[in-house]
């Protein structure tokens, strides 16, 4: 264990790594396994790359459960380049899309799937500040719809999927599961795409893993720029040009330590208490601490949360830093607090929070 | 210095980076400047991070003496991404781009770019193999071209412009500078846009560094998917959306690394010296070594090379390996062999090169 003083970082992405991977690869920084150079050194067609690469893919197969007939890509732009590519490569001329818009995520990903075509919303949380997800009642769905496109967990809003909604038959399923990624078991079979900016509980930012099944790569457009058409990416696995290299290297290693940890099942249990740590506190503050989401569409990952007034607000997180509890600011467009507990972020450091949120309300109630 | 056995390492790119920058690194790499966290475990919008990112930045600016009226951008896709965004942003509907084809990485641009509109190809050397740059006499070109596009230094021919080619006026240069990037002095004023994928001279794999003269961001067209908006880019500093952090870091600390040095001037003095040791040895081999390039054009980064059959060749690749000399096998789309001496290859390593291939010769001559 490392003598180097950590905080308790509860950032919302980028976030936690598992100290554990941040040891290892600090231990190999300048030789890898023995061969004498850095993983940023080598090359992407080399047989040690392709050694992390694959066993980074097949990890991640192990611990979702991903089948035979889905593509794992290592791609590059942030998911919110991925927002423009799902709609450019499986909503074929002409036909629209369905969102499903419950937070600023899936709010950013119609935005960009409109500027290209055509978009159908299915529910919009907007006038209730997005804090509940729909109930099924409420999602009124075009049968001929290309795709409909949820967002897993709003990171910003922090209402998060509790299972798939219902679509009509032979709609298939896009998710941007982003925020809580490798959070939790997952059916796979029940998407037709999920991807997800590692930089939240699968690695650092630059690296974004696009889970996709076979069959919607035959809807790829011809002439699409290469780097934009998954078809390629997928034949290509995913070294059609340089790939991020370290960024998966990093992944590789965070699926390793899920791996020893016990795999998502126990990740989830884990992310389970810590989550509840914190909401008991909100719970049984009677009022003072006031969570944005409705109980119901809490998500595990993302808790943001308010006090009585700005001042209040500020006050917190100037204490909180000062306690080593960093990056509780809430995100710039919505205001508050929010503590992100992903994967890597220790129980220890959700007791501390826990423990400093009681008595700051102590203090200043 | 580091007691970890480390490699002479020759590749193409991703590639060998600065030995103290890795240590530098390595040594932060739990925390960063005391802060308790790992550079890939912060904010993208906390104070630390701007710091590395603005510093990053104003390094570049100045070792590469970047006018004011250029952007700086950290972007993500690698350059061929860049290939289809220059052409979808710069070249405005209807209008044709002149593209100087030098070998396999400008024959890959203008391939993105004929994807979405209208091109002209101002030379093409592919029926000489891509042995050399074009004169003068030889560019017919469209004096109403939207851009006209060259890669500064085509990393697998081998071939590298020693000036920039003379326009008609008022047609803006546009350049792929990814393979010799920071190797040299570059009056910056004659490009209208730079850019580079890092991972040969400036760093590891994941970002592009884009330098974008002012007035080009006006052409961008409305309504391009955000990501690929340079404009957008350009106005949100790099940040619209979770930028590669770590690789973006590993680029500062290579600009100070380079500041360290003396600056471009000073870099370029020993890459001259370490290519011409190569060079040197090629040309003294009484045609045992052919190397790839006509002597006018030849780069000072990557040197393809021949032998008489590709059973030497092969065997060069295998005894190279075995006196740690790595990367020397030429890119698969042309054989043979390849010597890539990035800033960063010591010249100890390319001493042991020389050496290596002088015995060699005399071995296997
Ligand atoms: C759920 C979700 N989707 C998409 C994004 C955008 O990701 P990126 O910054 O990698 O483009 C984020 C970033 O925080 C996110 O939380
Ligand atoms: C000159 C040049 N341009 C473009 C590229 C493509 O870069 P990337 O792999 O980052 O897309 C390369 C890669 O080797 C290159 O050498
Ligand atoms: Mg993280
Ligand atoms: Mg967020
Ligand atoms: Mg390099
Ligand atoms: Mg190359």
């Amino acid at each position: 264990m490392t003598s180097v003083k950590r905080v308790h970082n509860f950032n919302a992405g980028p976030s936690a790594m598992p100290l554990s991977v941040l040891e290892k690869a600090q231990a190999e920084l300048l030789s890898f396994n023995g061969c004498g150079m850095s993983v940023m050194e080598m090359s992407h067609r080399s047989k040690e790359f392709e050694g992390i690469i694959k066993t980074a893919e097949a990890d991640l197969r192990e611990l979702m459960g991903i089948p035979a007939n889905y593509k794992v890509m290592f791609l590059q732009g942030g998911a919110s380049l991925h927002f423009a590519m799902e709609a450019m490569n499986f909503r074929p001329a002409g036909a629209s899309a369905d969102y499903i818009v419950t937070g600023a995520w899936s709010k950013a990903a119609i935005k960009e799937a409109a500027k290209l075509g055509t978009t159908n919303v299915v529910f919009n949380g907007e006038a209730e500040k997005f804090n509940r997800l729909p109930a099924a009642g409420e999602l009124n769905f075009d049968p001929k719809a290309a795709y409909v496109h949820i967002c897993h967990n709003e990171t910003i809003h922090g209402v998060e999927f509790k299972s798939e909604p219902v679509l009509p038959a032979g709609v298939p399923l896009f998710c941007d599961m982003s925020s809580d990624f490798v959070s939790q078991p997952i059916d796979v079979t029940k998407y037709a795409m999920i991807y997800a900016g590692a930089q939240k509980n699968a690695g650092p930012a630059g690296v974004v893993i696009a889970i996709v099944r076979d069959d919607m790569l035959e809807r790829v457009p011809a002439n699409l720029p290469t780097m934009l058409d998954y078809k390629v990416m997928a034949e290509k696995e995913s070294l059609y040009n340089t790939p991020p290299c370290w960024s998966i290297y990093m992944c590789g290693l965070v699926f390793q330590w899920l791996k020893e940890l016990g795999g998502l099942e126990a990740m989830y249990k884990i992310d389970q208490q810590k989550a509840k740590m914190i909401y008991d506190v909100i719970d049984k503050s009677g009022g003072y601490y006031r969570g944005h989401a409705v109980p119901e569409s809490r998500s595990i990952m993302n808790i943001p949360f308010r006090l009585a007034s700005e001042e209040l607000e500020d006050l917190f997180v100037k204490e909180s830093k000062k306690a080593d509890l960093i990056g509780l600011k809430g995100h710039r467009s919505v205001g508050g607090l929010r503590a992100s507990l992903y994967n890597a972020v220790p129980l220890e450091s959700v007791k501390a929070l826990a423990d400093f949120m009681v008595e700051f309300q102590k203090k200043n109630g």
